[in-house]
């Protein structure tokens, strides 16, 4: 199935209009006047309602998970996937490094996604013929690198201390095999193996909504993303995105050992 | 000493002009290809000679230091520090979060300085009459907030494994005492803390260039900037910023402990 580029520039549009008014706005407040006011939970709410709108009208057979409102409609083979908000740690500091994440599956494979910034007006998407970038610098193809071995690779992990007890040593060994180690960018760092600037990004424990929109980004650039034992990453749990195979069986090598 | 925003617009601008054509240009070629062609060295070098062009025209009896062409007529009461890509590992990652550094030091007190991401459009700056963003959503002040207690604090630091030996305990304690801990942003950090997004900034190990610039941002939005000892930023060494003199004295009580 080929979604048009043009809806999910709709869907990034909506989006953008909850969310952006809201980036750095609890700067704005004293403290006191603060109370109650909660800018990341409003901003995501609130655009989850609004790309659930423009699914509804649009694709009114199609099913929908998200991770403000619940699901609708799961039994149908077509099922879009939301996180209004993805990397809300990065939103409430005022870093553009958060997204808006929404992909479509169809009988449980992830098909066509996108991931917008709207700070930054970058949209990465896929489409299901291809991996694509709009922002700043004009558009372009998305492919990721070429690199095959952990010591010439960019590793990303949100932070190491997500890893707990036995895997924590093994991912402290990974770690020590790659050429440079940086933490703290959910989202982004998916789509910046998507775009060719980082070669492997390890997450544990995420959730459906945290990858299914950016499998197909990762997977249309080129690369290759599955849960720590290879399987398929639709479901969430511990997940590993590799710019090649090969790069990939050895970032799942290293965790082994 | 007042410092002509324009000026410093024009650093920023002449800086950009380097520094944004390369950014994630390594992903657009081959790893062979790439054999001998680095990016950020390129933009690093040749951003600090298009700054010292601009420095040497407009103040042609300041000194300079930059981080990349060393020193000239250091001996003047007025010099110029220069950083033109700190953060250079979010520079080959692809990620928006560094940014080119130009501080002004008067017989070695930091009074005027600039912070530029050109990737996302934005300017921090402070002339020496106040600190002040230029950016998406339009120019204001800058004002960091009003949080006294770490119990409250969102803090930032590059990684944890900068902090060696008994120190890395030190900061792992203060590091409980904080609401949200953060990693990876190098001066983007110090610049949401002016910004008032975030509360404490701490980065072991800087070197003037990294840190000359960002005193003033942050001293005129309000905050405090020392070593850990509470000595004077200047010279660089282990750098903690806060939001609030309150804050600032309970990090670095944290740290002793």
């Amino acid at each position: 199935m080929h979604i048009s580029p043009d809806f999910l520039r709709r869907v990034a549009g909506v989006a953008a209009a909850e969310t952006l008014p809201r980036f750095r706005a609890q700067g704005a407040v004293d403290n006191k006047e603060a109370a109650g006011f909660d800018p990341v939970t409003e901003a995501d709410q609130q655009a989850e309602l609004a790309i659930r709108r423009l699914i509804n009208a649009e694709f009114p057979d199609h099913g929908i998970l998200g991770e403000e409102h619940g699901s609708e409609n799961l039994s149908s083979s077509h099922v879009w996937v939301i996180d209004p908000i993805d990397g809300t740690r990065a939103f409430i500091s005022g870093l553009p490094v958060w997204g808006t994440l929404v992909g479509l599956t169809i009988d449980g494979e992830a098909v066509a996604g996108m991931m917008s910034q709207p700070f930054t007006g970058e949209l990465f998407y896929a489409d299901g013929a291809g991996s694509h970038y709009e922002g700043p610098g004009g558009p372009r193809r998305l492919a990721t690198r070429k690199t095959e071995n952990l010591a010439e690779a960019i590793s990303f992990t949100t932070t190491p201390s997500l890893f707990k007890g036995d895997m924590r040593k093994r991912y402290d060994a990974f770690e020590s095999k790659v050429q440079l180690a940086r933490y703290g960018t959910d989202c982004y760092a998916f789509a910046m193996l998507a775009a060719g600037c980082v070669d492997i990004v390890m997450d544990p424990g995420l959730k459906p909504y945290d990858i299914v929109a950016l499998i197909p980004i990762i997977e249309q650039a080129g690369g290759i993303v599955t849960t720590f034992d290879g399987g398929p990453a639709e479901n969430g749990g511990d997940i590993v995105a590799a710019a090649t195979p090969q790069l990939h069986e050895a970032a799942m090598a290293a965790l082994r050992n």
